[in-house]
This record gives C-alpha cells, structure tokens and sequence, in this order.
C-alpha cells in the first residue's frame, strides 16, 4: 500500500469517483439479493452489465485524471520518470481494454 | 421485479454466484478505501480491472446456467417460448460483450 | 480444418455472413493505407475501432446461429454430446467476451 | 482525410504497424475462407477472436505511441493544444474500452 504526498492525479474528481464506486458498490449488493431470491438470470445479467459499464466509467476517469496530471507532469518535467510514466499508463489502458 | 417459480438456472451455482458477489462488493468498497486514501492512480485502476473482470466471471457463469437450463428447456420443448429464449440469450450475450 | 458434412448453424446467414467479412477486409485494407499515407493517429483509431466492432457483430452473429441450431439440436437429442457441446459454447463466449 | 506534415506519432513503428495489419487482413480473408467452406461455427469464432485481439494489438500500439508523441508534446509545449489533445485521447481510449 503506498499513500502518495503529492496531490494525486484524481484529486479534483475524488468525490465524483467516490460517488460512482458508492453507487456500484450499491449495485453489487442489489444483483447479490436479487441472486438470494432467485431473480430471473437474464435479468441479473442486465444488472451485471450496469455494474460492469458503471466500473468502466470510474478506469476511464481515473485513466483520463492520470494521463492529465501525472503523466503530462512526467513529461513535462522530461526526466527518467517520462519513460516510466508512459509503460506504465500504457499496461494500464491494455488492461482496462482486456478486462 | 419478477420472482421466479420454477428453479431458476442458476439454482446449483447460486452459492458460489452469492460468494464471487460478496467478494466483488468487498473489492468495490476497497477501491473506494483507496481513492479516499488518495492512493496511486495507477494501482487504483489495477484493483478496478480485477474487480471489472470478477463481475465478468459471474456473468459467464450466469449465462452458462441460464443456456444449459433456461434455454436448453425452451428448445426442448420447442414451443413458442424456444425463439423468444433464443433472442433474449442472443441479447444478453451481445450487452455482455459490449460491457 | 474440420469441413462439416451436416449444414452449418450459420447455413441461412453465410451470404450476409461473407459479405461482412469482405466489408471488414475492406475496412483493414484501408486502415493499412492510412497508416502508409502518415494518417493522423486518432484518425487511424477510430477506424480501428470501427473494424473491431464489425467483428464482433460477424461473432455476435456466428454464436446466435450456433446456439440455435448446433446446440440446440445437441440438447434436443440428450445424448452425449448436450455437455460437450454446451462446454464448447460457454468457452467461445468467454473468449468474445475477453477479446 | 487529412495527411499530417509533422511526422506522425507512430512513426517509429510504422513499419512495424503495417505487418500487423497485413497479417489481420490475411486472417480475415482466411475466415471468410472458412465460412465459405462451411467450417464449424466455433472454429470460425476462434479464428473471429484472434483477429480481434490483433487488431486491438493494433490500436493499443498506436494508442502508445500517441500519447508519447503527440499528447506529449501538446502537454510539454502548454498551450492551447494541450486541452484538446488530453480530451481527444480520451475519447478514443474510451471507444477503445467499449469497442
């Protein structure tokens, strides 16, 4: 676990993210009742979709604040960070485009 | 909300589906913990993927169940209800892949 | 490589099956000359993007007619090949669903 | 269609780029191959998926060098490109999640 001192790249979008996960965290706990009551598969499959997509949406903004901040800080400052900043949001995108 | 009569097609799994469910909420609320913490972006989003593709493997385990029961008895049967199944599996696999 | 004796599941669909599959090798064919021609890079993306989703339509589509036909006569039948074929299914929708 | 002047951001892969996407459509005139031989549907998806993950090969290569490149500079030169540029990735990261 390593909490960063620098102000993070979401810091200005953190309530919204938070919100967001509140909200899904919300809808995993419905598709689990509806599971608990035997709701029709299709229609806990539509839940799972909404939860899937509202989880995409929390990366897509995490990845847009990061590319933004910490990612153009690295290479404005174009030092031995810029390269590593680049990998590093690069693996992260192919893993949000293969999860 | 429709509360099904008949077992649903899920009625083996639906324990390990409860158990991958509580598991996704825990993973939700730990996101959240993190971003709060104002951790890493870069490792935030590397828990939203995990969580992302456990919601993906309830998913595919639904729409198993729902095929080889749900669909496989409509078909069976072969009455009216064998397309409307068909359809309905078609679209469920289409928003899961687009999800 | 198989060549089945028995009609294909995709016997009703192959003509509008073939005919998006020129159309994507169409779309590849010119995303490789925007790439010839120095295309600006979100130019060549959305195209990418593009093709990709017309891909996924000829799968979305492959899958429907298997299910309604390959493994709908498999669960039909009750024989052997039900669990085989079902197995087979739930493996080719995890890979789309993960590409 | 618009044809940069400035070198592209991929560039340095170009070459590289291209042997891809020959390859991809090499692969999707060979599923076309198949379904006009009336090969089993699930190994026509197989072959549906592979191609689908090239081509995302593809865009995440060219997504990378992007944001090296041209999203970089735009950040590192700090004027009013650089807004544009950031919301242009975005974007296209995002029709890349959901493609």
């Amino acid at each position: 676990m390593r909490v960063t001192t620098t102000p993070v790249g979401y810091a200005q979008s953190k309530d919204a993210q938070l919100k967001r996960l509140r909200r899904v965290e919300g809808q995993v706990r419905g598709i689990a009742r509806m599971v608990e009551q035997d709701q029709y598969c299709i229609e806990v499959l539509t839940q799972v979709s909404a939860a899937t997509k509202a989880l995409q949406a929390v990366a897509l903004g995490l990845l847009d604040d990061h590319i933004a901040h910490c990612v153009a800080d690295a290479v404005a400052d174009g030092g031995p960070q810029r390269d590593f900043k680049l990998r590093e949001a690069s693996e992260a995108i192919a893993r949000l485009v293969r999860s």
